[in-house]
């Protein structure tokens, strides 16, 4: 009964085709807000293709904080709504446009791309796709692009990182924090302060944090001059606001923090003016006297304000994808959604439960696993804080 | 009768130096203002000498910018007169200080130290003191310190200087100018923009320099564009003010510009109170909004700040100790001057007539020597003016 079933389905699925256009699943962000604000939609036909584009069948997609500052109106990156986000995934390539000619149809990429990408099916620049190497998942490939080229071009480009040196990495349990310890290790003798809450402290000290920091009890700073009364050489800051000029005290002459996001916005699910009149109050802005004075430097970074085809992304893509060949980086899933649960990841990175990357499935959900309540790692999350 | 002359003067010294107490020649800035504020004195006796000090009898001393903000008030690090100046000096030691193991008497040595080195006879921490290479006159010696690792530090360090990057020099027939546009030569295909008046375009498209501007009839920053329409990677800024602005905005994305002066503020021999105001008018100042969304840096160097003694420092020195034996940096000598004329050495770079360092000499000018009007370098420059 079950064969005579699967057969009638083909059938039927075969003459829909015909009938049909084909049709695709997205993500759109309907307006500027909360959780709600980003809706399921599926499209008819096919992303059109132009000339140097390839279209790309998509298996998995990164959640990222532009993401959800975008949801809220904060990040001017993002075209006006309606609009489809997402600036990185992994997937198949299905077709090539005119004129491609290093890639070809089946190709396992991931993708880096402005926006758009929370969809099923995407057409992206050929240049915008990387060839995934042998042994790794889509859910890793789509970890990759926005978090570890953005840690590689802090650490390595900006920070000019060295044997010996020290950096503070903010949100060390975040898809940027998890990249940044894993690239520290791979430089001899490198400290790594790492902020997070306590329960994440076992996982992040696995993967490269020297000293974990809880700073939810403890004042980091504080925590930090105990360790090494002098400073450190780099701060990591996805903060923004006092953070920036914290980080900036604690750094030793000729260190630099490199800030790289306003997480401090971000309180809750919708933009919180209190927070934005604080952060703004709390701008660090400093004076090239001052900076002169004190031998320091100041960098801000973000991927989103970077062209994706630029020789410097490329070439940070290419060493991140030889280090995942020497299996010196890793990256950490810490959860998939599917599509239909696009409000749930989104609390979930929202709320700092992750540990690692938070990814997107355009594939529905299945019905038997409809049934689960909650995604594995989350029951993990929840099962530790009982203990604790 | 000359020998006779010879032994009689001979004896009277010695005799004299039984009687007296030994004397050195010093430079003391006696108060804020003009050249005359720099003043030639006599000290009796000898400099004490602490625990890991060394005693170096000085041969030649660096002028810097520095010094000049110094006289004026400008400079903070340099306690209040009277006080005698000097950040930098050749010399050969005369004797050791207590606990010293790894300097001999007879030793020379390039000696970095935060002030008092326009003296004929110092004691420094013995760990300030750097063995000088062989081949190399005490003048090449005391030109290093200074400009060379000022130039290292801030395009290796901070500006993480790398193949087929561009920099643009101000002042590049200056100390650290001639110095940055050798060490640029020292990466692949770095190409260097460097401004300096027209007469000094030949020495120091010689010395590195890809495409000299003519900062006096041209507009720099229309230059850079023309020939490089997307900006550059890295600026040293020894300007401040608003050429920091535009040294910022002719920055690529993943640029710096690395700030580490205020000539803009040295407009005549004393303090201007408007050039003051224009400075602190223009003062460029930037929030970590604005860094992160250009994606670029900014980074204040300035070696009084440092620490002498730090790694960094010390490990710069041994870096281009090695690339002098190499000969791929050549300190550039552009005149030099007997104490006693050292407000002639302080015009001259005032007036940005020199081309590469000017150096102090704390021997006494001979008679012959003093006949002469002017120091043979300014001849040459006065000659080519003519030529013109």
């Amino acid at each position: 009964a079950s064969l005579h079933q699967h057969v009638e389905r083909r059938e039927e699925k075969t003459l829909q085709q015909q009938q049909d256009p084909p049709t695709y699943r997205c993500l759109v962000l309907t307006g500027h807000g909360g959780y709600d604000k980003v809706k399921l939609q599926v499209k008819k036909g096919l992303p059109a293709l132009a000339k140097g584009d390839v279209l790309v069948r998509v298996k998995a997609c990164g959640l990222n904080f532009a993401d959800l500052m975008a949801r809220q109106g904060l990040y001017d990156r993002l075209p006006p709504p309606p609009v489809t986000p997402g600036m990185e995934c992994s997937g198949v390539l299905e077709a090539l446009g005119e004129g491609v000619q290093e890639r070809r149809v089946g190709d396992k990429v991931l993708v880096l791309h402005r926006c758009g990408l929370w969809q099923e099916l995407v057409a992206v620049p050929a240049n915008h796709t990387f060839l995934m190497p042998e042994g790794m998942s889509f859910e890793e490939a789509a970890a990759i692009p926005v978090n570890y080229i953005s840690a590689y071009m802090m650490l390595f480009d900006f920070g000019n990182l060295r044997p010996h040196q020290s950096v503070l990495v903010h949100m060390a349990a975040g898809g940027v924090g998890i990249a940044a310890a894993q690239l520290c290790k791979t430089v001899e003798d490198v400290t790594v302060f790492g902020t997070a809450s306590a329960s994440k402290h076992e996982v992040i000290s696995q993967g490269g944090v020297t000293h974990a920091i809880d700073y939810r009890s403890r004042d980091y700073v504080e925590e930090v001059r105990k360790l090494s009364p002098k400073g450190v050489d780099i701060v990591l800051d996805p903060l923004g606001g006092s953070d920036t000029q914290k980080a900036f005290n604690l750094l030793k002459p000729m260190g630099r923090v490199i800030t790289y996001g306003a997480a401090n916005l971000l309180t809750g699910p919708k933009k919180n003016l209190l927070a934005m009149a604080k952060m703004w109050y709390n701008q660090f802005s400093i004076s090239a006297l001052s900076l002169m004075q004190s031998t320091k430097g100041v960098c801000g970074f973000h991927l989103g304000y970077l062209d994706v085809e630029s020789e410097l992304v490329s070439s940070a893509m290419s060493k991140l994808l030889e280090l995942y060949g020497q299996g010196k980086i890793e990256p950490r899933v810490d959860s998939t959604y599917h599509f239909e649960q696009v409000g749930d990841a989104m609390r979930r990175m929202q709320e700092r439960r992750n540990i690692g990357k938070v990814i997107l499935l355009p594939e529905p959900k299945k019905e038997e696993e409809a049934k689960k309540e909650e995604p594995k790692s989350e029951k993990t999350e929840e099962t530790k804080k009982e203990e604790n």
